[in-house]
């Protein structure tokens, strides 16, 4: 077990005792990861110190904005932290080289693997950058500007915008507070959750014409294949955050999605959203994690047979 | 004009001055009217008074969790109050005797026909709820239970959950007090904006795959005819809350839905949503009203002369 930091005075302390910040990011990376990453590395900055955000697959188009104000810096004698990175089979095969040299880790993942030579963990916490905005808030920082902007899209995309369960009293407070500073909420929502090309549409209306229903129809799953991309000329982060779609449907209480990944046409990413069960224990039976009702794991196999495996394994939770 | 009420204390004295209260709402009810009405009836019989909340269409199903606690009482030298009801035209059919009688009126839309004897009007509140719920909290008053709940309703619904330009600072405060107070918000979310019938996702797809585009595809325009319900089996009610639709497809500035009335299929109402466009504007126009983003009006005619009139008469707003 590494040590422990339990209260935000001595997570400033950290940041405060140190002048040139690596900070990590898990790949295929969301709003939240991104988000905080950068609200810290510009609040750093701000601080006269260096600080880079590292991201094994880059920054994807649609949080392009976050980064707007970034250019790497020079670092020397680096500090290396991470933020909403639980494992460090997540940040990817470009920053894998750092995974047995996090000094600090900042995450609110309940599954964080504990890696880091220090960690603040706020499993409660909705969002990686809730913890960054009440941190700079106790550091006597009023974020304003593109860091408020980061913070806000990191509530907002962890918690569907406020419409899960972990979208509680403080993140609502926070959002408050951004939106105060100034955070223009409504065009941050419209592009993160509003608007979809016609591509996309297409596709997401032939997934859903096409999900399997099991159990009664509590089981939702979908399927993505790189057919489906190859067609519809949509590329993979042009799907990002369909995994919620099987859990529209009345009566779904556990939705799976499976989609292909390029490299490996064998291998699938699993993701598991629920309504009630325990979706971070459901992963954890085929080596995933996660949060309580949205969590992930990989699978290789053939795919009916690895939808049986997967329905079977959820059954018990529902 | 009538008077005016400006300040939460006047507003209370006016409910703590009368003891029997007929609150109406508009016909069509969302979560906002419904919820504001039920909110304002419990908070008054609680205090020893006597009130009803009327609608002219009842209670939809969707709304039932909002009326569990609600009994209809006898009431004597009845006080009339209306919430979110712009117009006395909205009151509905059943309603409209009251239209020449209504000594109160809380409302949120800055369109409101001032009709009322007296009205206390604040355009800011993205909800009708968010000024219920002020007025509670400077009355000394700490909703929980089923009050937080219909307030939590009005609050969600109204802002597509905190999703539109109208959820700012008071209504994130309002949100993170009504979930502190034990609101189960995820529940009401789910209800409200995520579980949908496979009839309603059908009907959904055919009309994605349906809207006509204007204006290099800046005006989507949406038709949902009486043989559409006919066809699927879904009722009116099931089919509440499309109007966005239009709006999630990349570039469009404003979308149009045409929803063919049931006993007049000449005769179809008309939902303006817009990214930046005054909606209010393009509605009144014809006739209709609203609020900035989301406003609606009902014409009547041959459908797709309809139609080009109306997307004329947003050329000029985009």
């Amino acid at each position: 077990m590494n040590m422990r930091i339990t209260s935000y005075k001595d997570l400033a302390q950290k940041l405060l005792n140190n002048d040139n910040f690596v900070i990590l990011t898990h790949k295929s990376p969301d709003g939240d990861c991104l988000g905080a990453g950068f609200a810290l590395c510009y609040f750093l900055r701000g601080l006269g110190k260096r600080a880079n955000v590292l991201n094994s697959d880059g920054v994807p188009k649609k949080f392009e904005y976050l980064a707007r104000e970034y250019e790497e810096q020079k670092l020397e004698n680096e500090f290396v932290m991470s933020v909403d990175v639980a494992d460090t089979k997540l940040l990817g095969e470009k920053l894998e080289h750092y995974a047995d040299k996090v000094s600090l880790c900042i995450d609110h993942h309940g599954s964080n693997k504990d890696y880091a030579k220090e960690m603040y963990l706020d499993a409660d916490a909705s969002a990686a950058c809730l913890i960054v905005w009440e941190l700079l808030c106790d550091m006597g920082a009023e974020p304003s500007g593109i860091i408020a902007e980061c913070l806000y899209t990191g509530l907002a995309t962890d918690t569907g915008c406020f419409m899960y369960e972990n979208a509680g009293y403080r993140t609502h407070v926070a959002a408050a507070n951004l939106i105060k500073a100034g955070v223009n909420a409504a065009k941050i929502n419209r592009e993160m959750f509003i608007v979809k090309s016609k591509g996309r549409i297409a596709a997401e209306t032939e997934l859903m014409g096409n999900l399997k229903f099991f159990e009664n129809d509590s089981i939702a799953v979908m399927v993505v294949k790189n057919e489906l991309m190859a067609r519809t000329g949509l590329d993979r982060a042009e799907l990002d955050g369909i995994a919620p779609l099987p859990m529209t449907v009345e009566g779904v209480k556990v939705g799976l999605t499976f989609k292909q990944q390029e490299d490996s046409t064998d291998t699938y990413k699993v993701s598991v959203r629920t309504v009630e069960a325990d979706a971070s224990a459901i992963a954890l039976q085929f080596d995933g994690g996660g949060h309580s009702r949205a969590a992930g794991f990989t699978v290789l196999g053939e795919l009916d047979e690895l939808i049986l495996r997967a329905v079977n394994a959820v059954k018990r939770f529902i």
